[in-house]
């Protein structure tokens, strides 16, 4: 079956529906950032596999939505389809709901499992007259040779490594619900649900995440996964913390089946329309306002609750740091010396670090896609490169930008570090202005990375407040960055978690706990990309009569280069903090170093 | 009739209208920042006459709230009025929502007049099942010897000063509301209309506004305000404006007598909802939402474009703090001078400032009670004196914080600066620590002041991004403030203006022609206070692929006392800052001083 059949078989389940439209958006049913295969639909339809992209398929017509990032990707993916692109953001594109208006459409289906309940409600407003009709997986009977659902072996993590049980999560979550009366909480992020439950999964690239959901209840918590998948060690952990086990596919019947009267708690951002639909099933129309409670805590208590890591879970974050830590000195040493060659490239580097982190025993994989990425190919920002071919040569001079990480069973990391490399340490071929640009964006964006990082705050502060301690330096020369400063990130979980510390604003504050990169960066298009990053953590500073105070703690244990530092752009504090980090580096790695390896950082650490 | 006699007469009226209680909050009818004598029910009736306070009448109970700047003189104040007093923010205090339930109340009056529209809702909400109803004016039958409305002379602003015509700015108005269709939209801030109408009145004590409201409609804008105070000149020139006068008192029938298919345009914040109901008199109430359209921009279309100074504005900004930077100059050398004898206190160098500013032919008035405050006062944030008996002598060592602005006919003016004194120039007689402290604060406050003042960032950029470069400084010492880092301030208007650059969020942007303070500071309860404000003004950075950037360039002209300053604490780019402002102040106040004036200054602010 092609993608024109394929839109065809869509076109006649439509009509069998009769309805005229369907909406078809990027999202699997539980919202995560990563799409396992199976919900890949859009993608099928259309052939385009970028990561954000919404599709539209009418009785005759059918467009594809998707941002600058991907208009030409998208352009040569769809062609020959009978799609149209229509490009995010310029001018003259109409939104989906103006489009759809303009064909008429009287009626137009949605999958309900992966629109959110708010998306939903939201969407049905813009389209109206039309009417928006959410549906059970209507795809299920005419995707031949669909992929199949991940179903990988989900495993305990001890509380040797979480630091906390899930009884004692559980309670702490019903608390921050602060639900008088009996609840259903009901949860759908797999990452929530894995640190909540004290599990780790592999169903999804990168994250160790199990396919699953959670209800949560005053006396009980209720978990749906796959259970052949449990190991039994997980499942007698599960048993002694009084889990109630339920195959992953009865779900959404057990919430047909929630007593009535019991309040439903949820984040309506976070629980697909179908299964909000289970939810209130049993609930007469006119009392499902009553019945229904949003969860009170800005971005979801499960999420506020883990972002805020334990001292258990600090320590292991600080292990994985010092392995990573390893694994990095050794590329770095490694491309120090094989620089002359010629023979690096780009796959080369990122196959390398994988393998300088396979010496270390505990090393699961890559926390991410790596970014490997050697000048004008840096200035894209979500640059990977999958095969040799495709690598470039790393030709000096230039930037070498990469930005890794890896998981560990007790902690993930993410690093971004940024070379400046040349054949025998000489600059020449490039005109001196250009190469003082270069400098000067390097030195910025460290200074931002730094400033952030030895910020001091009060209780209370939010992300956006800090944002312009990374962003400000480099703002005198008129350049900026389009995405975030800083992502918190997971416990041996998913790399991107919140909060955020970005130019827009959030509720979320920064508080005590929390593990976040630090990563200014600056891209000249077509030229080079520069990035600094590393991992803080916050912890106390002071407590007296204005309240309590914190500061950042520097996690990430990987050499920074001082080559292309433009000294005269740092204050005395910013050169000394560099100084002592490098030195830092040094002294916290040297046990775990080959005499080789330490006498190679030394000299790179030592001015 | 005394304060008892004057409740019971508010109970007799309470019974008339078969209600129970009565909530008189501290407002007038215009949601200013100073409110009129004629409005002040809550001090008639409690004697408390601080600036916040609400009073609650019931027919047998009476309770004053307040918060902690007021716990002391309101105990004092109501004192054998039988009234309770009401710490705000203290644990255990009710709400007055909270108490009124407590009190059994089936029905709750307001004065229609003193309550917006969107607190009148929000209030009817926490009171159910309690009703709520607001009246007219019920204090003007028993309230015996109410001071009168004042009705000073309003005159015009001439376009040379203003830099737009009223016509104009109608125009721009009408562009922001974007409404189709007939509308009508009804402000109430007098410093709105004053800036609008090109007006200035007298009739508030340090606002130079007049009582007055405005209703925009799509051809026409309507003023209503005394007409007997207009000046010739000012009926001239509103009348070439095609602008219809109305007299103060005809403003609610012209509401009432606004066509039913019109839409009504305002901000639910600040109509009073006896306004609000005037407005929608004629509209049937299943219409009354579909008529209403929430003023659209964030904070109101009217303070949004007035809060961007436009080229004329600003140079009678540049006027002004001419004029008073020499007056400045003029006082802080008879401080100099003066403080041997012994005489200085915080009474005569307020008056000595005003006397300095009278010399001045274009000076008209102060822009706020002048603070001046030695050591301990000026821990207290809003400290004045009022009488020399009440005076704080000056008796060095320590710091004098003096916070003091004036109205010019082309501008207003703002500063604070904080002078540490000694005989002598020694600052023996306390301890080094001490010394070392307070000089390490009013340097970090210094900091704060200059960082903020030499920022760089993107359109776009929120105040509550920017706030951080003010405090930032001083939170590794653990202190910080709790005012806001920073107000706009009126052109020969009201000091204080929107935007604001504080740490709580806000939609308002910082944008090209806003003329702000910088005011960190820190006080020490017992010992010290330290503030250092000027007013800075954004213009234009870059503009580059990236979009807009602007920085500010600060306006105010008055020496900055060098001597505290621990120079360790600065950047080298900050100590630049700090020599070339003093220089600037001197380079532009040369020619406006006496010659002993310009030499004493020259070695002020010469190292």
């Amino acid at each position: 079956m092609d993608r024109r059949q394929a839109i065809e078989a869509v076109r006649a389940m439509l009509a069998d529906n009769g309805a005229d439209a369907i909406i078809i958006p990027s999202n699997d049913c539980h919202f995560g950032e990563y799409v396992p295969d199976y919900f890949k639909v859009r993608g099928w339809l259309s052939g385009f596999d970028g990561s954000a992209g919404t599709l539209v398929v009418t009785s005759s017509e059918a467009a594809l939505w998707t941002d600058s990032r991907y208009f030409i990707q998208a352009a040569r993916q769809i062609e020959g389809t009978g799609i149209a692109l229509m490009k995010l953001k310029v001018a003259g594109t109409p939104s989906v709901a103006q489009w759809l208006h303009s064909q008429n459409v009287a009626k137009v289906l949605v999958d309900g499992d992966l629109f959110s309940r708010q998306e939903f409600v939201s969407l049905a407003r813009e389209l109206a007259p039309a009417a928006l009709q959410a549906v059970d997986d209507p795809f299920r009977k005419i995707w031949e040779g669909r992929p199949a659902l991940v179903c990988k072996p989900i495993v305990n993590m001890p509380e040797s490594i979480s630091g906390r049980s899930v009884a004692d999560k559980c309670a702490a979550v019903a608390g921050k619900l602060a639900c008088n009366g009996r609840f259903a909480c009901i949860i759908s992020a797999c990452d929530e649900i894995m640190w909540l439950c004290n599990l780790r999964g592999d169903d999804i690239e990168y994250n160790p995440v199990a396919l699953s959901y959670c209800v949560l209840t005053e006396d009980r918590l209720h978990l749906f996964c796959h259970l052949d998948c449990l190991t039994a060690q997980a499942r007698t952990y599960l048993e002694s913390q009084k889990v109630e086990l339920h195959e992953y596919g009865a779900f959404r019947d057990f919430l047909r089946g929630i007593d009535p009267s019991v309040t439903r708690i949820c984040q309506s951002s976070s629980i697909n329309v179908n299964n909000w639909s289970a939810a209130f099933a049993s609930v007469p129309e006119a009392e499902v306002e009553g019945r229904f409670k949003e969860d009170p805590t800005p971005g979801g208590s499960v999420a506020w609750l883990r972002s805020r890591k334990n001292s258990v879970e600090l320590a292991g974050f600080r292990n994985a740091f010092i392995n990573d830590g390893i694994a990095w000195v050794k590329l770095l040493k490694f491309i120090d010396e094989n620089l002359p060659s010629g023979k690096l490239n780009e796959y080369l580097i990122a196959e390398k670090l994988k393998e300088f982190r396979s010496e270390c025993p505990d090393y699961l994989g890559e926390s991410f896609e790596p970014i490997v990425a050697w000048n004008a190919n840096a200035a894209s920002a979500h640059y990977s490169v999958t095969c040799e071919a495709d690598a470039a040569k790393i030709n000096p001079y230039g930037f070498l930008l990469m930005d890794t990480g890896a998981h560990y069973p007790y902690g993930t990391t993410d690093t971004t570090r940024t070379l400046m490399l040349s054949e025998r340490n000489d600059f020449t071929g490039r005109s001196d202005r250009l190469l003082q640009q270069m400098r000067d964006d390097y030195t910025l964006v460290l200074k931002g990375m730094i400033d952030l990082a030895t910020a001091v705050f009060p209780s209370g502060t939010r992300g956006s407040q800090l944002d312009i301690l990374a962003r400000g330096p480099m703002y005198p020369t008129g350049k900026m960055y389009y995405h975030g400063t800083s992502h918190g990130i997971g416990h041996h979980l998913c790399v991107h978690e919140a909060p955020q510390i970005r130019m827009e604003e959030s509720p979320l504050v920064i508080d005590e706990g929390m593990v976040l990169s630090d990563e200014p960066a600056i891209y000249i298009e077509g030229q080079y990309g520069i990035r600094t990053e590393n991992v803080i953590t916050v912890v106390p500073f002071a407590e007296n009569s204005y309240g309590k105070f914190f500061k950042f703690d520097t996690m990430t244990l990987v050499p920074i280069d001082i080559r292309p530092v433009n000294f005269k752009l740092l204050t005395h504090k910013e050169e000394q903090w560099l100084y002592t980090y490098n030195e830092h580096v040094y002294e916290t790695l040297k046990p775990f170093l080959t005499k080789q390896e330490a006498l190679w950082l030394w000299r790179k650490t030592t001015v």
